[in-house]
């Protein structure tokens, strides 16, 4: 997806969110927003917003000193949403089409994500979801596709959103290579959250080797783009790795809530809806 | 006041909205973006948002070639707050206290801001506005403060705003001298507006010589600033004249809704209050 001209002032406003996490100093935070805007002229429009992030987010570091902001935030969510785990497995044991109902799940997952707009409610957005239309589903499909594959590619996105994803995964009953952050980038799943989330047991977890909010893969590591290029089913979590991959031909299924104006319009739903859409549907 | 780390992200989300309403070129834009994202860092913590307001609108006008991209859109505002008006009165004659009430309709014309975030629907507005309890009230100083003043100095606001002006400045009886910006910024009230609005009838329409979106008085003309240190009753609307003119030692009432959280911050109540509020209460 190519950045649109309402994603310039959201990159201003993101580099204040994580500033204001990583330091108390407001001259550090003032610097950060001088530096991020003159970087706004070296944006090209043809760039995916994901990419940018990357260079965002590193400034935040780079003037604060402090690699990890959003450290704490992602071991709360992860202590939460491991308590949800145990009622969200019997909600998806009770239901009629167990997959569906841990899809949505991993879906609802999705809202943890501070590098979008807006505040969320874990346990209302779960509801939610469960309950939700899809405004685009390729579920029919997915369910066909995840049939004959011998194994997923499956692209993490937020740190916390990692436990839902394992309810998914144990409902899918396939090998699944799990793919993190290199680096700490807002809040997104690195190995360490990954782990703590309880994904060591159930899945092969790998690292990406970018540091960007989203799976750019100019920024990946060789090991990791072998992998994409060979897999036969891909699943993509989120708003970041949907704005790095949309334009890509390979076959991924994206899984998100549409958390932006920006990323709904690209994808023709409204803000808030979910999705899960074939690429090549 | 002075400018908050907020601010800087919504200047270019300003910038944003100016040039969307000014051109459809992108290309524009996107340049539009560039050079006001470089000029945070030439922007002082220290300097008020209304200055800094001046600098981005005008560059609005010069990337675009556009110098009011608000004009179309106040006419239309004008139009359907002449429409309402006959209405407004006769509340104003049925209530208690026509001044009250008179005020309370001056503040819900505050409303009708473009340079705030937010949608607005200005029958809605006035609804609230009639019934919603002031979160700063120095109306009894007000009341006292007005029947001793000789005459009054109003600073204007918003194009459309000045018809509900209007009907204050009716009840309260006293000549007026009304005061717009010099040429067009947002949808800031200039001469023209206000006497579309029917001003030219009720009090002596006079610039304030800026062209900020706001009475900075470092931009305003000699003879403004020469009436302004003589009045010895002011009454200031909006944001705007707010952020311009909240560190000044002269007798000014400030009559706004709070409608971004920086300025509420400042005033130390919540996004949506509407004040009344003597300068040295």
């Amino acid at each position: 997806m190519r950045t649109f001209l309402d994603c310039y002032p959201c990159f201003l406003n993101q580099a204040l969110r994580a500033g204001r996490l990583a330091t108390d100093d407001e001259t550090q935070i003032k610097r950060l927003l001088d530096e991020v805007g003159g970087m706004l002229k070296t944006i090209p429009i043809e760039s995916s917003p994901a990419e940018t992030g990357r260079l965002i987010y590193r400034k935040v570091s780079e003037i604060t000193a402090n690699p990890d902001p959003y450290r704490q935030v992602k071991e709360r969510n992860i202590h939460k949403a491991l308590g949800l785990y145990p009622g969200l497995k019997k909600i998806v044991a009770q239901s009629d089409d167990p997959l569906l109902t841990a899809l949505r799940i991993a879906i609802a997952g999705n809202v943890i994500d501070l590098g979008a707009p807006g505040e969320f409610d874990i346990e209302k957005e779960i509801e939610d979801v469960l309950e939700k239309p899809f405004a685009i589903s390729d579920y029919k499909i997915f369910k066909d596709h995840l049939q004959h594959a011998r194994s997923v590619l499956y692209l993490a996105d937020n740190a916390a959103e990692c436990v839902f994803d394992r309810i998914l995964i144990e409902e899918m009953k396939k090998p699944v290579t799990f793919v993190v952050r290199e680096r700490p980038v807002i809040n997104d799943a690195t190995r360490e959250d990954a782990l703590k989330a309880g994904l060591g047991e159930l899945s092969t977890v790998v690292s990406s080797g970018t540091d960007a909010p989203g799976t750019v893969l100019e920024t990946c590591c060789r090991e990791f783009k072998e992998l994409f290029y060979r897999s036969e089913f891909i699943i993509s979590k989120g708003q970041g790795n949907y704005e790095a991959l949309s334009g890509q031909q390979r076959p991924i299924f994206f899984m998100l809530k549409a958390k932006c104006s920006v990323v709904a319009a690209d994808l023709g739903v409204a803000v808030g809806d979910i999705i899960l859409k074939d690429i090549n549907a």
